[in-house]
């Protein structure tokens, strides 16, 4: 997909990791701002490719490709698994080889818990999820919780859920221009006006914050206990 | 899906319209807010049940369910197909059947273009995509273009594309009270800070505005001649 063939930049491959019991907008959030790269093809990839079905149980999303199939991408992001997933040796093996050659290598959300266990963040400035923050020293990292995506060399980590899609423009600027990342945000008509403002623990109430560590609690009991879905 | 047992709400259904050719984010992103709802259960509705391939060619969310099976959700969120498919007559049907018992109809994008060819818009106050204003007034709604997301009784549209994540917290706030709306926006750590600010046609550069509309135009010209893929 392209803008015109005026803007065509060379071709360049991003890979996007999908896990069973994920969730769904870390994935589809960045994709939807990077897909608009000239030149660039989005691969969405699995340890096996596949429909993989999202936290929630209320949707799937289908990986084209085996990470295998995808071992150098120029771009990758990393999204998280369920909360209570161990990352299998697979996925840190991918992470890390495609790691080697890419322009840019980046995570959403929990995405760089992952980063870290493949041994990715020691003495790099990372940010993740408020509520994995505390996970990112034990991997050498140097946690940036105040920012909303952190840029250290090639690796960008970015915070929760929809700081992806922040992060998702800062790349497209990066590799674009900024012509084409601004013409995407209005494609997208992304103008948040978000209705009321608890979007990170600095803004919530102390009884928000409470009320979203209890549901995080409820979320790992149900993932500890089920097949994964939060029900 | 709950937060605790303490903020139970009635059970309520949820219904999100996906199409083939569809924008993934039209539906993804009201639906991450929408999903935690207490009680709720999200279906993901098409004319035939299975994976939808979006318009970027690159990834497949899957419908759950055939618009049969959900005659009668509480609330249901309309996206928009591919820009040049012409509404069937049976999603038509579909959409004035669940507006006959909803508690609340809505539309993402230019999701409200199919709500008016449903009949439902004459007299109401609507908005959808910058780029499809113009053909909200031939179905006798009353267009906003200054509006974000827009309420009128009980249907509610919101401009383009992730204007309906806005959309989305509105209703949770509705729907099941500002304290856990305020937690969902905090799990989702849901600050949006975007690097440049074009989100807006009054926002954006002439030369922006320009791009947008090419890009546009070479997405109609793609869909109408090849298998609705931009590639």
């Amino acid at each position: 997909m392209s803008f015109t063939s005026s803007h065509l930049n060379e071709p360049i491959t991003i890979a996007i990791l999908l896990h069973e019991g994920m969730t769904a907008s870390d994935a589809v959030g960045p994709y939807e701002a990077l897909r608009s790269i000239p030149g660039a093809t989005v691969k969405f990839v699995a340890e096996t490719p596949g429909p993989k079905r999202v936290d929630s149980g209320f949707l799937s999303l289908i990986a084209d490709y085996a990470l295998e199939d995808v071992p150098h991408p120029d771009v990758f992001v990393v999204c998280p698994g369920s909360p209570v997933a161990v990352p299998s040796e697979r996925v840190l093996s991918w992470i890390r080889t495609a790691h080697e050659t890419s322009r840019w290598t980046t995570s959403v959300c929990g995405g760089s818990v992952l980063l870290g266990a493949a041994g990715l963040l020691r003495g790099v400035q990372a940010t993740t999820h408020w509520l994995a923050m505390d996970q990112l020293a034990q991997f050498g990292a140097i946690p940036c919780p105040d920012r909303h995506y952190v840029r250290d060399g090639k690796i960008i980590t970015a915070a929760g859920n929809s700081a992806g899609i922040d992060m998702a423009f800062f790349l497209v600027d990066q590799i674009a221009g900024r012509e084409i990342a601004e013409a995407t945000q209005l494609l997208m008509q992304y103008d948040p006006q978000p209705p009321f403002h608890a979007g990170s623990p600095t803004q919530a109430s102390p009884r928000v914050i409470e009320l979203a560590q209890e549901f995080m609690q409820n979320w790992i009991i149900s993932a500890s206990t089920s097949d994964g879905r939060m029900l």
